[in-house]
Formats: C-alpha cells, sequence, structure tokens
C-alpha cells in the first residue's frame, strides 16, 4: 500500500498528503504577550514542565501559506496548497531544554490538518483572515506605519482578532516561536478511551528557512473571545510584549521522538540498553 | 491533561470531541455495484485479503447526520453537530471472518474528521449534498416514487453523483456495509517515512441502532468522475447490484483491537502468552 | 437574450435563477418578541408606517429549504436548490392596509440572494444552522417537549441564537410574518450615490402553501450580538412574545406593485389616468 | 433611511456596501483567445453589437482582490474587504465607440456580488484559486518564468483552469478588458417576468489606476469545464492570443448612463428635448 497519508492505495495517488519535505511560503504576524504561568502549566502534559525563564510567555501568530510537495504542483493548482491558520505557541522545557509548543491551532483546509496529525499540532478547522501587504492600492506596504489585521473563528464565533501597526526592522521575529517544536502525538486506544495506543512527544522545526527582515510593531488591537468550546479567554494578555510581521520561506522535512509516554525516558532506556 | 481528543487542556472544554458514546440520527443513500475483484484488492492492506463470496461488490454512500455526545448538547448547537458524508465500502476477510471495509470518505467538518481518525476512516474534506425527504411540498416522501439526489465535489471538483427513485420497503439496506468495519489506525514515524509508530486494525460499528424499514430503489443515475488527487475513477461500477434508502438512529460507542502489525497476530500472542 | 435572471445569454442556460414559479418544502423556527416601537419605525422608509397594532412586534425566522423550479431539478442536484435562511420579520401600514416587512435576512446560496434581489429581501451571505426533525436517534421528533436550536452568522461573527421547546400544535404560526409581505426594491443611479434609477415598493407572498399543524414552543434561549457590520443589536427583546415551529410547502410566483416612489402614488395615477 | 446598499436603516450602519469610492489592491491573471464570434454575439443584448476589430477576441481574467472604503476599514477587518474573482470580459460596439463587458463573472464574497449588482456585473458566487507572488519560498516571484496557476469551480463544478509562465515585462496587460466597461443593470417587473422595470446599459471604469509593468506569459495550460447551469463550454477557445500578469491599485467611483432600453437613445431624446 503507498501514500504517506491516507487514503492508502496500490498507487498512493489518493494520499491526502504528499511525502515531505514540505516547502513553504509564507507571512506571519505574531502578537507576544504574557498570561500567570499557572494558565501556561495547564497546557502542559507530563512530563513537560514550564520554561524556566519567562514561563507565561505566549505568542499569538496568524499565517497565511502557500505551501508544496518538492514538485510544486500544489503551488499552481492552488486549492491543494494555499491555507491560513492562527495558533497559539508557548514554551516548555523538557531535560532542562526549552522548547516551543502549539497549544491551540485552527487552520482552513483538510490536508493541513492531516500535516498538522503527523507533526503534533493539535489542528481545528477555523476561518482565518489577515491583511496580506502588496506594493499597490490602499493595502499595506511591508514598511513602517503599514498596518495588518487579522481574525480568527470557528464553530461561527468569532475566537480572536489583532491589528498592528509596522515600526522598524527588528533583530527577531519574537522569541516564544523560536525553539524548536515539542509536541505530542497521541492515539487513544479504541476499546478503552482512558487509554493511550500512542502518547508520544516529538521535536520538530524547520529544516530550512529563508525571509526578509522581521518588523516589529505596535499592538493596536487584541481581543480574545469566549466561545463554549474552546479556552482561548483563558489565555487574556495580562502584559503586552510586541508584535512582528515577517515573510518566511520555509522547508519541514520531520524530526525526531522526544519522549514515548508509554514506554517511558527514551534516553534511559538508550542507557539501559532498550 | 483532560479531553477526549487534542487540544487537551487542565479542563478538557477545548477537546474537538467529546468522549463517546456518539449518537446520530440520519438518513442513509446508498448504491450497490460490483468491480473487478483486483480493484478491490488494491485497496486492503496485509493481512487483510478480499472477501470470500462477491468480492468486488462496493457500496457507495451518502449520510446526512445530526450527532451529540450524551448531552446532547450539539443538537441544539448544530454547528457542532451536523454534517454529511460520502463514502467507498469494499469487504474483506481476516481470519475467517468478513469484515466491511471503509476506503474513502469524505466530511464536511472537523469533528467529522476528528471523529473518523478514532474511528480508521480516511476522511477528507469535501461538500456533500443529498436530497432531504419532507412531508410537504415538492421535497420527495420516503414513499414509492419517491426521488432522491446526492453530489459529492472535494478540492474544487466534483467526485461523484447519484439518482435513485425509491420503489418498496426491503428487507435489507445492503450487504456491503452491513458487516463490522475492519478499519486501519496508523502514524508515521516523525523521523522516517518509510516506518510506521503505530500499524493497527481495529473492528467496529454500531451499539445500538434503530430505524424505518429500508427501501429499494432503482438508479436513474450514478457517475465518478476523475480527479488527479483521487482514485474513484478506478471504481466505475462494471455492474450494478441496486440502491437502497433508510433514515436511522444509531449509537457508536468503540471497538477492539484486531490485529497489531507492528506486534503480529494478536491471537497468536494470546496463544503464546504475549 | 434570454433567461430569468443575470448572465443572461442566447440560450439563457447560464441565467442564475429559472423562471417562477418556485417550489419550497421547508422547515421554520420563528421567535416573535416586542421591541420599542421606534426601532421598528427605524426601518421603515416613507410612504410606509408603522403598524397600528403592536407596532413593536418582530419576528426572527430560521428556515430550512428545499427549492426547485416547475422541473423540480434542483431537488436531484441538492447544491442547486438547498439552503438556509434567517430573518428578521417587522410589520407596517401603506394605506391603511398592514403588511408584514423583511427588515434583515441572511442566506447562504447565490441563487438565494438572487431570489431575494427579485422579491426584494435585503439578503446578505451568513452561516445558518437549525435543528432538524428526525424520526429515528437522538434529534427531536415534532412532537411535545421537541428541543430545536438555530443560529446565524455572518462576518465570521455569530449575530442570533435560539432554542426552542415545542409545547402542543397551534393554531398560529405566528402573526408578524403573516400578512403579505411589503418589500422594497431600489437601484441607485450609478452616477449619482443620493438617487435612485428604481425605487419602488411591491407586494408579495405566497402563490399557495400547505403545511402541517403549527406548534407553539416556549423560548428556552434567544440572543443576539452586536456586530460592526449589523444593527441586530437595537432589536433586542424588551418582552418575549412566544415561539413557532411548523413544517410547510410553499410556492411562489410573483406580485404586485404597490408604490413606485419615482413617480408617486399608483393609486393616484390610476384615478389621474395615469 | 441610511446607507449605500441593502439592508437601510435609520443609521445606515447595516449597509451590505459603504459608499464609493471603493479602493483595491490587487493581481490579475488574464489569458486571452478568439472564439467564433457568433459566440460573443450570443452575449450582447441589444443595442450593443460586435465590436469592429477583432471581435471574436475574450479574456478570462483572475483576480485576487483587498477592497475598502475611504476609511480603509474593510483592510483591517479582512473578512470584510479581501475576495476573488474570475470573469469573462469580451468587447462590443455602441454608437461607434468600442467597450469592454464582463459576459460572466463569479466572486466569493457578498459584498463584491453587491457592487457588481451596483456596477453591472452579473455575479454568481464560485472558489476562485491562484497563486500568489511571494519573496522566499517556493511560491513564485513576479520574474521572469514565474508559474502562476488559477482555478474556479461553482456549484461544487470545476469551470476554469489556468496555468501561466511569466516571460518579459509587457507594454499591455492584454487589449479585450482595455476599454470602458459597458454593462447592463436590469430589473424584472414583479408582475411580469417578461418586462423589465429597469433595462439600462452604463459605462464605467477605475476613476484612478497605478500598479506595476505588466508581464507577458506563455499559457501553459488553459481549460473550460461543462456545466448544466453554465456556458463556459461555448467559449472554448479557436486560438490563443496570450497571457498577462499585473499586480495593481485601482479606485472605483461610478459611471455614466449609456443607454436606457425603456426610454429610448438618450442622445436621441437630448436631442428631442426630452
Amino acid at each position: 500500500m503507498q501514500g504517506f497519508f491516507h487514503p492508502r492505495t496500490a498507487s498512493g495517488r489518493a494520499s491526502l498528503l504528499p511525502s515531505p519535505p514540505w516547502h513553504y511560503s509564507g507571512d506571519l504576524l505574531t502578537v507576544e504577550y504574557r498570561v500567570n504561568p499557572d494558565r501556561v502549566a495547564d497546557l502542559l502534559p507530563e512530563p513537560l514542565t514550564l520554561a524556566p525563564e519567562d514561563p507565561g510567555a505566549v505568542a499569538f501568530i496568524w499565517a497565511d501559506w502557500q505551501s508544496c510537495a518538492s514538485d510544486g504542483e500544489q503551488l499552481l493548482d492552488p486549492v491543494l496548497g494555499q491555507y491560513k491558520e492562527a495558533f497559539v505557541v508557548i514554551r516548555c522545557a523538557y531535560q532542562g531544554v526549552t522548547y516551543s509548543r502549539c497549544a491551540y491551532i485552527w487552520v482552513d483546509t483538510d490536508f493541513a490538518i492531516a500535516r498538522g496529525l503527523h507533526q503534533g499540532y493539535p489542528k481545528k478547522l477555523g476561518s482565518i483572515h489577515m491583511t496580506r501587504p502588496h506594493p499597490y492600492g490602499p493595502a499595506p506596504r511591508v514598511a513602517p506605519g503599514g498596518r495588518f489585521g487579522a481574525s480568527l473563528a470557528a464553530s461561527d464565533r468569532r475566537l480572536a482578532e489583532a491589528r498592528i501597526r509596522l515600526v522598524a526592522p527588528s533583530k527577531s521575529n519574537g522569541f516564544v516561536n523560536a525553539h524548536p517544536m515539542a509536541h505530542s502525538r497521541t492515539v487513544t486506544a479504541i476499546d478503552d478511551p482512558s487509554r493511550f495506543r500512542l502518547d508520544e512527544i516529538i521535536v520538530t522545526g524547520s529544516a530550512s528557512a529563508e525571509g526578509g527582515d522581521p518588523w516589529s510593531a505596535d499592538v493596536d488591537h487584541f481581543a480574545l473571545f469566549e466561545s463554549p468550546t474552546e479556552e482561548l479567554h483563558l489565555l487574556q494578555p495580562e502584559e503586552m510584549i510586541g508584535a512582528y510581521y515577517r515573510q518566511v520561506g520555509v522547508t519541514w522535512n520531520g524530526g525526531k521522538l522526544l519522549h514515548d509516554n508509554l514506554r517511558g525516558d527514551l534516553t534511559a532506556q538508550a542507557v539501559h540498553g532498550g
């Protein structure tokens, strides 16, 4: 049976995903702020712990992507490769190393959901909108004073919105999403909802990346709204850190297993010859 | 960490899925036909084999669902519980028993995708439409001569369409989808696309069901269309069997592990004390 | 040039709408309540005035439709005929006669927008959901205690939601939407936004209708939400009247011109030989 | 009653459209080709006639827009201002002057439909996708060899697709869509489907425009597909002319009445003192 993802067939043509590497062009709008670190701890499964420095830092990020496999085919039939996403990144620590971790994420296509399942992103469907830079007319340039807005809705409810104003090129695009990602991948046993058949933490990140200067930005507006099926309202900012805007090109090509919760510490296994 | 599905949090409120049991009310439009059994074999991973009788039988099914957890909440905020699906069912054999198996399936919500991941349905997003019965006006009754149409599209391409005409109440709603489902659940290793971290076959089906009489129907029209990312055109009918229509109420509440491809035959393990 | 609606061509095949009569099967969920009559007056153009009795009465209605032209074709390719809508009905008076009038309406297809342009409904696109009755499983029956929910969103914001509980068959399906509709049709001059090229009031209603008993219902929940591009929050209930549920079949086949704002009172024209 | 478009209210806040001028930033992908001029004539209502030169020329154009009113608000809540469209432009003549004319057009938002009603574009809803230029990663630059794809679907059927490859900056962005637009605006009488209450031809175009160099492009692929509710298959290319790509900023601010079919030739009226 062929195919990187389901449905698998003799030819593999119907697979929802082509094999990695996956290549992306996109724009990132980031708002960073702080919450009570207890709210971050609420989102960390064992054995992950709070990051030692600035443990309550959160990044809310909107991204507008064009993506493709190595043959680039999805760029030219763009219903197969374009998508937008909005996501919340926190940080955590494992064995003394600090990682980024996506706590919540919404995307607007099925192939993006499927990639997230492989990469450990807890994706739901949402409706995501972002101002795009443009060289002509009323849309903003990537330049001082450029104003960009973004919104997220899911299940017919608006969940988040932001408006930023570019200030100047910046050395950083923020620090919360700057580490390798430590993500959970779990599968619940079909015969016992209390038991996992797979429960692992993987580490993943870009295989390569390029991009323009990040821009620092002022936050003109940032709002999170309550929904009966979401918990974003528990992550209301207590203190704003700042905002960033950046255009990037990224390649993703797998990761490594960091921890197997069903079998214990992989390092320990190695030490003991497991 | 609480929550039946991702994202998991301290409270579990953000989980994309409530815990089973899941309850459904819905309408099923089924078209059964035969293809060359080789085309069915193309869709069966080892150790599944062709069903011993009528191995080329296929069911193409459209369903229009209202679903909910035990508290019924999703019925009353129906963006959280209504969805439609179109799917292809084939049959297979494992250790001398015949099972049904979903080869392809499209749904129109994220919670339906997530349920499918748990249940082993290889779901993609699609746009699904079905005529609904209605007691007044031009829509059909569930009665002799009632005409029902259905269509499926994905990635902005029409993939399938059917039109049937009800004939009479029937003892059967078809035989292809009448067995317990033998479904695969797989997770590819994050560090090696050629290796599975989980590769199991589960068996699942309704915990309970009720419903009206199935209706037999004539097939006025059935068409499958080619798409660069699908393989439905390989399942063009060689011989029509018939069509069915039924309204049902169903409860789903888990299943059993049938085969672990990474560890081998579970029965053998049991025999040998594994 | 042929075709009931644009785009018009030599054959008329591409017309967004087939010619009337249009036939509908559908379910109606109605919540009636009162606001300050000034809020209704805010929605009435001259020469329409407040209804003499109960002038602040409002009906908020959700409807789930299957629609078709005379050949029924759209029933069987249901992407062409099914749609949902949510709308606000008020009442008004013209020359001593009381009319119903749709003040706001959202639908989820383009053909429904186009029909609304012909019929004078001020349609926007929205996302509308309604619980559907079903004979099996957890969805409600049309029976005492049956619980139905409904929601409306537009531009990624939830605008309205309701939950009702059926009590008993009723003689009435409400009174606010029970009159012929007096609707405006306007076209603004292309060279002067302050001037209309067409500004008329038409009267329209069902050419024929059938249906089951209306059901009276208790209102468990009704909420209107604010949006920067809507005014529903100005129609918050001051006093609830009641709720209703009904399944109907309806035919629409045109209406009559009631008033031409550019040429004055049609009756007067007739009197004076116009 | 305030508001540029329906629904009109005391405040005008709920209007689906803000008042012009409307400002746009966007990208245009144009494929030009020739058909039998009879197929163009099939799309021209009296008194419009075929353009005297190259009467069978057709432009199929995809556009990806960000739009706003004078306060720019829709740029920053982009669900209110972004949309995509695909449209067919032909040419025609009226009183010795050549005009462009949109024969078919699909957009993906309601505000774009509403603008089209004012501007005389015969809009339907569709799903439109276009490759976007990007400075990083796999997406194309606006540079020699840059490959852009585009697709259109409506009613769950793919209607058109194109793939072009940029060659060099060009003096022209094509000639078919280069004239002022002569568009029809019609309203059918509510009491007589065979009679118009308004039937006029307006002329409209950009109030101002800026933009980068157009690029000429090779057409790697162009396909039109049949649909039971469309006529694009009648406009299959007999001869390709070329393709173009351009990024622009445009302002639209009204037009002029060219011809009133109910009252006859406006010029003649003027001559005769009408």
